[in-house]
């Protein structure tokens, strides 16, 4: 069966401080480069789907490389377009204990926020794809993005492919003139999986709920295209020390997973993009909803040991944890 | 209002073992410049209180590099004065889980060692200070550094300008043939705010009490000029998790700060310095004692999670913590 | 009194990832040179106790380099021979949080693997000795491992030198033809003190018992020779929480140390080797057994603070880790 | 045009030490994966040829991390075979000045060792291939490798497709009972593009000439399917400072490039096949053998300013040597 | 007397890839914080001239950590302005041999791009002052820049500060809709000292000369505040090897240094602020002509052995070099 | 026959700045241990010289680290003597091209210094040793180390063992309040071979020569214990470049060794001891003069290729540099 996903959003440079250094502590930057979107084909690509992104990089050294990076995960680079401008970037400082981790931006301007209607063939590019997936970060960078978004959004409805978008609200992005309350509902219209947390849907579509459960409902109502909503609840102890649970509410049921303990956290960026690879893996793949969201959500958890934003486990590895298989173990 | 602070004692070069490896595995060692004192003008500065350190470094280009360190931390240094000698250093070996941290001195016959009465012209130094510290390590170093600690809280004194001492009993120092029951009385006289903790002032000062509050007490009773007493509770259950609590004696009532759990300490050392830092700032700042306390112990708590001896926090961070805010956030 | 102490078996080269690193992400590999019985002797080494340590080294600049890492650690290294073949390497992938900890061992046609009767004087290595060790991972590399096995038992036993044996079946090696149930048998018929678990000894010699105390029984029945068994009992919260206790049975009773929580493991491999060097020092210094298996386990804990296979503290350190004293303290 | 390339043969973990260490002083290595068929489909692949790269690999991490690094490349993976046994792999000690750089290899009973004829589907691998190449090495390792190598060159052949050889003669391969001499001629004799010095010739085919023109023309005499030979002259006055010169024979005539002068070597392991892809480069865009010859150099000139065995470098970079552009500059 | 030396210019986080390595080799930058103007005056300062440095930061953490090295290096940072927008920042790939070193600039839109006229009160900064220093980057980077720069001038000219410009031509800035035609008298018109080549003359203000003399005087002819026009000649026999002479001509005579050769580069980076740094000292303290191009030429030599963009040297080591002692020397 | 020479002499903690970092750019320094007298051991060691050292070392972890230095070149330390104090130790920062290297040493009061005749009880020592080896820097540091150095050399004569000495003269050493002239004769008399520039005799005995063989023969003459007298000629372009020559005078005539270009030096410290030690090896065993002063300088040369101060490299592969084997290869 054909289970091609594609994923569509921006990729950027991550710059993080070495250990647990202070940005004016910092001699030096690990380098790599991540998107959320990307980070869910990666973390796929680890499960043995096969994955394509599609994005736009700046067509300079910078953009090479960071092709290079999906290259190597096995995500397929052929739909990326290349132009000016710049790549987007992010800074990374590590929190430990009580002390946050920061993050500070600089993305604007970048190639991908230039991207405009017509630069992709979505149709050449969906075109044996089982699965499309966005996230609210897109339509947040440029007016160009959120028009590429919906445009492919459309394209996948046309050809019938599941639509997943991970409705991720960042109060610092939507500077074009635009809210969210404007541009998102046309996009999660034709969305089915969506992921989401009670104040993503207040900030996203202005839909409110006591619970987690009543506020899918009244999502569910008014975006009846959705099949699944689903969401983490993080515990942030520390820095260092988090516990996590996920919930999948899908239609008629709320199903929640066990909850994990994580008191030695390696790097915590990408954990939601690990959970929504594992939800789309738990669907492709026709588990129960109650075995899709521990397989999620036990993903989640292995992307918080290690470093960088993407998940680089088999479903495998995942599966075991599940089962509370070899935790802690030394595989010989 | 002037709230310049001034700060007296040795700083030096600090050379860990990188990451958890013992002195006999290191191929080599981290290198940077501290001393309490300093820390605790550092950590000031960190808090946008002006400052200025006052040590005799060797004229050589490790005196040069540790006047840059202060310059970069913001720490006047055009008080500093150099001589001959060496720089004084230390070892230091990371210990963790049930393992202690060790320290080798070497600090003997140090540029800071030979530092003689008259060498620094103290109404010049604190002609705008509106604070002083000093801590029982200097003059437990040589006659000349007791000497010139004695000349400077005299100048403070004759000037109005509060003191502050942190009573720091060093059984490994005192080896010039004065003990500290033969020095620190004479220091402690003029000094109004002090951290000590039952031990130290049993070793310095030769005062003891069945709890903290009954020996500040009767330390108050002999040093009159004593605002405040202070100090931290710590609960080591090893070398990577400890807890803190800070005690402050006012004259009336003991006040105690929240207790802090600390499981996945990045770097203990300088954690005193922090809370001296915290201390002060509170008092200059007018907080209530009850908000000092709280502050001084956030300060401390937030060092731990910062590698070196310097508290490279913002008064805002504190305040965050101390409110419970943005504890292991990632902020974006 | 003589207390030397000779122990046998294969080095390997170990190449682990750096940090926590996965195999696919390591730019590089930190290398050192280790092997279960030569863990023990360097161990032992550091406790003051003389050792030297038996193996064949291809001739070639690993192979020197190995011989240079026993040197350093003051382990006798005149006995070692050396020939044609490669030197045994191990691939270590560090775990951490839920994630398990993975060895690619790449060990065939080791120079080890092709040693044979004769090539070692066993009666010169063993002339001025104590104290023989062999572990369950020498007679599964090859014929010619096991044979020279049971020469130096021999030889040791002709000449009444106490014999230790870590009976630690390794599912994936033997591979040469012969099982352990065909091989240890006659290796354990001479030896003194066994470190085995349960499954151990059902695996090598067949024996099973509801409890360890029971096993222990029937095993000492079986082999009369057998003065100690003991174990130690892990719980494996995480890769990087563990919880240990050791259990020695002497014939007559089964002694169990305290628990130790280890909620911060710097390198869990080669703490089965410390607590081997604990027990052996233990017995050496006619410690009791209760003070023997508390000695065994303190050191144990220490190695999971230390980087590499190699328990690199001295007996002072564990004595006080077992008295309770400097646990995680800052010595200065 | 079709300008598909495909290489054949064994990638190696190398294993180097750091800066210019020696082996005794490693304390890590640098780790990346390299095999001299699939340095060429990877230079080629940074000059804008497709290339897929055929080999067997470990079915274990190692095997995946290589896998990978080719896909970061760009070279196509899918022709890759998985067995047992184990990664192959060298330990590389780099010299400086008058030391020698020092190799040491483990690539016996490797994966690639027991490739077997029916393991690759040639029909389909080379179905829309332009060129096949292959070097000396692989007929060196094994008899299966031999015999595949064979099969290789029969199905081009038969397909139409050019072939390259590097006779690359190594006396330390060549272990499995068979020499250079019996196995080479039946190889060569289907190959038209041949990297062969004098000595390489004399030891493969037993051909010999006073002059490399002269043996060429022997060569061809004997091998007539051979269109061109060639060769790189290389002037050893030190580990970091040799001098290059390319030479071709076409046939008619003998083309040589200028000379290069490299006094600060980087990495010189690797030049070689930066030759082999540049002299294929020019020959499959069809530029005249003066221009090829001169190409080939400049891409070997420019490997060794690079770490790792690959060329990464472009064809415009190359060809900015050739015309001695930019050469030292700054690009801003 | 006084000599203190303002300088105002963007400062950008220079991240530069380790080593050797190409971009797409980084796993990890070096990071500093520097610009052109700045370099000036940490070079200064490091002779022992007082300095500040006047830019615009963004108000974050990067804009805290580039002011932390300026204090380092003792250059006065009160002057400097914060405000919204990003840091500035370029990439540096190292060349080596004869691959050519590599830049992409990514510092559009940044803090200091954004400054506008009124920001600074140049009266204030410059009130003790004794040389402005300025460069031809500045008024390429945007109008508010170009206008600041102007405004700058203005006042220093008012002032009878002396004035000098370093007229960097830098083809790919200039985007704004000016060229530097247009915007380049006016600066020059009321500079005193100036460092520029032929080129740099044309393209800035389109004189042009057959010899550098020649140009020169035709400069002064248009330009009569112009004193002294100094360049340098760089012979780039590869990124590693240069060949090093200043010009110096004064109105009278043109003045030459002695050549370097600079077979072993380090880092060039900074090389022509070096020598303008040394030209400007050897001004102010008085040195005839021909020793000021003898210590402007050997300050820049000195810095191509430093890593990162300042010349971290005392005006004792440039002397010691300009009379050929202790090159070369082991100090102890 | 018996081969094993003993040496003599402090040894330090080499703490050097990374790369070509200065003093204050250094955020880590490399650490190992380092002493000319025990340079030589360690190299001869390499040679197949059986050694032993004999030094002070404080009793504490650098002391013990220091042991195991020694113990891993294959040095014997059982003769080391243990005492208060502190370790010597030495800063160097690397210098690079025309900017020099700079040694910061802090080895005032260190165990070394501290050593008393008495402790070393030589004749144990000496028992079977054939050479005996002593350096000028040993009786500059105290008055008993000179008392102590004397001991060893006295007892040597009695048992006739040949003694060398390094007559290496260092202004700044020499300040207990006797100078070399005061001290040096009298160890001088009964050495046998002597490494002395013209300017160390002029320094140490006041004798001169208008060319090193005519001082040679004045020195024979007031000395005539002396049977050889050795040097090198080093022309130090660079500090990345030098020039390097030995010169041997054995009585009657003057040897010279072919001189060695290097220009990419990667650590010329010890390379004088690595001299040393060639000359001893080639008297040991009986090479010919001429011989002798070739080995000698071809081991001096590798050393420059090797980091730290040691001389890592076998006899063999000194020998192949005499004969021009293998320079610059990539030994496979």
């Amino acid at each position: 069966m054909n289970k091609k996903v594609i994923t569509f959003g921006e990729i950027m440079l991550r710059l993080s401080t070495p250990g647990f250094a202070r940005f004016t502590q910092a001699e030096s930057f690990k380098a790599l480069y991540a998107g959320s979107e990307a980070n869910v084909a990666a973390s796929l690509s680890h499960f043995g789907i096969p994955t394509a992104h599609v994005t736009r990089f700046p067509e300079n050294d910078l953009g090479k490389a960071a092709t290079q990076t999906l290259k190597r995960y096995g995500v397929d680079t052929r739909y990326i377009v290349y132009g000016d401008e710049r790549m987007g970037l992010y800074f990374l400082e590590n929190g430990s204990m009580q002390r946050a981790s920061r993050i500070v931006y600089d993305r604007f301007n970048s190639a991908f926020a230039h991207i405009k209607p017509g630069m992709i063939d979505w149709t050449e590019v969906l075109k044996d794809a089982a699965w499309f997936h966005w996230t609210g970060i897109t339509p947040a960078i440029s007016q160009g993005a959120a028009d590429v978004c919906k445009e492919a959004i459309a394209a996948a409805r046309k050809m019938n492919i599941t639509i997943s978008g991970d409705i991720n609200y960042r109060r610092n992005l939507w500077q074009y003139g635009k809210t969210a309350r404007d541009i998102m509902p046309a996009l999660i219209e034709s969305t089915n999986v969506i992921i989401a947390g009670i104040t993503d849907m207040e900030n996203c579509v202005g839909i409110s709920g006591a619970t987690f459960e009543e506020a899918c409902k009244a999502f569910k109502q008014a975006y009846p295209s959705t099949t699944k909503i689903s969401t983490t609840l993080r515990d942030s102890i520390s820095s260092s020390h988090n516990r996590l649970t996920g919930l999948l509410w899908n239609g008629k049921e709320l199903l929640q997973s066990q909850e994990y303990d994580m008191p030695n956290i390696v790097d915590r960026v990408g954990g939601g993009d690990a959970y929504m690879a594992g939800l789309i893996y738990g669907i492709l793949t026709s588990k129960t909803d109650a075995a899709t969201v521990e397989f999620a959500t036990a993903a989640s958890v292995l992307k918080h040991s290690i470093e960088g934003d993407v998940n680089l486990v088999t479903a495998d590895e995942v599966e075991q944890l599940v089962k509370g298989e070899n935790v802690g173990k030394l595989l010989r």
